[in-house]
């Protein structure tokens, strides 16, 4: 109950007793991040909840895509951004710097993507992320013709509408609640590891990283058949 | 694929080969109203997406809760009408209008629920899914505060903050692919049924309907051991 | 006075005695209509003050116009939208389903008019008339060129520009006395009844009716002679 | 025709033959301000639309009313203030230097009228116009039992949603006609004639004026019997 | 300390002992313009911080510049509209009548600089003024690109940065202090004096004028070696 | 000049050959920091301009106030975030966890004051910053009395002004101009080092930091006879 409140402002009772699933995806989490993410804490009041989050969470960001899962990132982190969520640019900020292994160039999407000198691709995809969440009833044909024209698929569209979407629902959760991401997020991934050359920054395309970032949600492996 | 571009602006190549379960769902649909909902249809082009869609969907709207379904539909169309999303005042007004019974209560929201004269408990209730809607980023406790004077307990906020926030997540769904509603919405639930006096309106608060609006998704009867 | 309070949020004392053409007037509304529509109530406490908005009101509405009465319709009901102004969406809502002869897509247009895939013609004229009222002090002269450029004359943007501007009166007028329309409205021209062929909806343009849809004001016979 | 260009960006085509009644109030303006206003010039294109506005306008600004003639150009000029309007603030900036006998508070209220410290009548009053031309969904019923504590009646209210409306209108107009206001206001009224003692200034509320500032249009005359 | 209430709402304690190259410049104010600018004598609690702001402030807008300093003026009154700043736009407002040498013109930037009808270079140096007032988050290469395409240089470009930027400082500093501008800018420069043939307006562009307007700050004369 | 290049996206010619108390100053800043901040190069083009900018913003972030160091770093950063500047939010968000002795608390002002749980005094401050950002022309007295009753003196009032003011300044400056930060502050002070006890957080207030962070530039000193 205590630590509950320090996930939430809200008091939501005690946890579910976790289903053995999410159990075992929450010891993954500790395994490979050395902590559960607040978020699925903060839904572990009820297991169907944490479930139906996980499932689209980990599909949207970690499934199939034609977008880099470090592109993804830069969609979550510069909705966050103009929605001002603490907890996803804590979080999301931490995966985007570990995703582009460019710790500066994450920082600067949190700040303001159009300092960032993207390419052609990447700042049509975030312009769009960005119009979608500030007012999503003037998106029109020509919104999408734009995205077109850089080179994305009505697959790739799906996805980066998707994404944004996503997040523009999950930062009003955190919003909402109060939510407090896990303090060891501030530290991640703040030197630069591997990846673009110093020198190219600021500036360049974000690729996708080759590992995975996190286990994939039981509900995820079950549709999978992992 | 003809139809697939009716549904969306998207060409999202052919749909998945839905799985069992989700062709179980679609058939109750069918039986129970007269059609799939087009946003079912929108998402069939990949089984896991479609099944975490209608998870999460599923247990906001028909799951258990201290709000009535009624009022869960008002939040979805409030949030809409800020955002102006077509397909969502469309299907969640239609839906409304049934929970309610109250055809012209059902509109009138769709339209400005500041006009509705509703009672103090929904009026702050839907005051909170519209502030969180139009500045998530100016969320404090005080709003918080005013819902639990207004009588809502912590898990009836998460509640509201979670319907509120999935819409925002949908209405730009809708937006970035301009997503069709079905034509059926158009006329049903356009007469009262049964539920408060007609010399009643307006104002007055909606209760919960008794019957379900639509069969529960597979994957929520999975975790409900149905 | 306790019908008064009904109609607006403003006790405004009793209603003038009528003058015999607005009587005239009133009782052809009764015959047409089947009622008075509630703004000329409203208005009823002060004769002056009725005439000149039921001669402006006639005059844009019913007048003579490059612009179809459906168009003008759409202009009322669009700007009614931004507004999120219940009084008109209601009233100008049910005009337009009549006008267009498609309800669906007048529904549409109190949602959206973005999502109705409308002609270039009605497109641009909903964009300005959108622009005039979110913003009136960008319009610039590269706006009325896209007008020109998609058919209308000059003649045509003052009207467009005049029907928007007196809905921004309207539903400012609505919105500050809480002004309620006649039920009536909710239920009529929910069935198409003539026009576009079903199957070429969503799109297309609306066409201008034949029949008028309401008695001229006296003001408005006087000054043409009739 | 080449005029017609001068008063706005609109080619309307010939001047409609003036009816008498119009000519002589155009006569009237002549001889009472040395000019004719180019509002009513610009709408001189038809007689019917020209006397419908005028009707309306003298109507608000000239009516018997609970407000000062002053205390209407406040609301006419904060709310072009807000929208930014070029023509109204000029012309009903200079009618409200005139009316107030204080061309300083005159200008004042047409940059930020919140500099002006006014009584708390007068700030509730332009609290409510600004509110309506800003975000008339949002206007609630607390909104009007705030002008009510600062001392206005129902009818006053109206009053006050009547005027603020109608320069919404007016504002829209001149913004999408780039309608161009006579020179002549520019250098009207920039001297304090009577009045407020200068020293009071500033704050110090704003008085009636007794002496009409125009004549009466045709129209007015024609309801009052004059 | 009476007389420092009435420069702002903050009661800032005794105004520090001027320094003397300060009581010199206060001096020549006086001589020059009638009076030293409130604004000087709202920050004269502090030498260093007074010293500060007039050397900023005379370096912007009477140092050297491919902008002329009408231009400059210009700039800050169309901040100052955006900003609804009366202390601003009654000081600058004055500023940019006498530096423009027409009355109506400067009026018209301080209402809204679209209905001026200005040459390219003019209007493009406003758009980007104002967009960079109302949304600095959104400028883009393609927005110095277009200042470049009107003529102006990358150093004329900072300068146009500068002065809106500076005034949306001051315009900040007088909203959070009510500064009241001197009774004495209301009558400057109401009347044309020489320059731009009446019958030209509106429209045109605006010349920079021989004399200077003010005398150069201490500091400023510092570091010229004056 | 290719380095001029990387500072900002102006080509600003060669650089003033730099009068000799700024080249003492920037040595300071390469002893101290390690480098010179970018914001001053930006302005080295023209020595009386740096002089400006150098001596206001070294008064109002390192010279006496009742407001701690920290807490001008919080109004830098807060206003910053409003406006996403990435120059300042890098700059000063560096600069807050320095002072603040606790870089998460930092990041989190850079994210959203409101998530931060702030003490009254504090987050009243940062609301008074954050209303004067957004809406300048809609502070009031109420603004001013809310600070006065969180325990700030009129003297600090204008303090609180002046710093948002300030970096409404600078933040359109870095916008205008993309201005890029020195990479150096990416890395900075993201340890936490000494001050509040680490379980204390979120929330508690920010104390000032003893040592200074920079060497007071020439002008400053100047005025202040060292």
């Amino acid at each position: 109950m205590t630590q509950k409140f320090r996930l939430t402002a809200l008091d939501l009772g005690p946890e579910d007793r976790l289903e053995p699933e999410i159990e075992e995806y929450f010891a993954k989490c500790e395994a490979k991040l050395g902590f559960v993410p607040n978020v699925f804490r903060a839904y572990a009041f009820d297991n169907g909840k944490l479930k139906a989050f996980m499932l689209m969470s980990d599909d949207l960001m970690l499934g199939d895509s034609g977008l880099s899962k470090a592109e993804r990132e830069m969609i979550a982190v510069a909705v966050s951004a103009v929605n001002h969520c603490h907890y996803c640019l804590t979080s999301h900020g931490a995966a985007l710097r570990h995703r582009a292994h460019d710790p500066e160039l994450g920082e600067l999407v949190a700040q303001n993507y159009r300092a960032a000198n993207l390419d052609r691709r990447q700042k049509a995809m975030l312009d769009f992320a960005t119009k979608l969440t500030e007012s999503p009833d003037k998106i029109e044909e020509a919104d999408r013709a734009t995205l077109r024209r850089a080179g994305f698929s009505d697959r790739d569209i799906w996805d980066i509408a998707a994404v944004a979407s996503f997040y523009n629902m999950s930062n009003r959760m955190a919003a909402a609640t109060d939510m407090k991401p896990n303090p060891e997020y501030h530290h991640m991934a703040r030197e630069a590891t591997r990846g673009p050359v110093k020198g190219s920054r600021p500036g360049g395309s974000i690729r996708a990283s080759t590992p995975a970032a996190a286990p994939a949600s039981p509900a995820r492996r079950g549709r999978r058949g992992e």
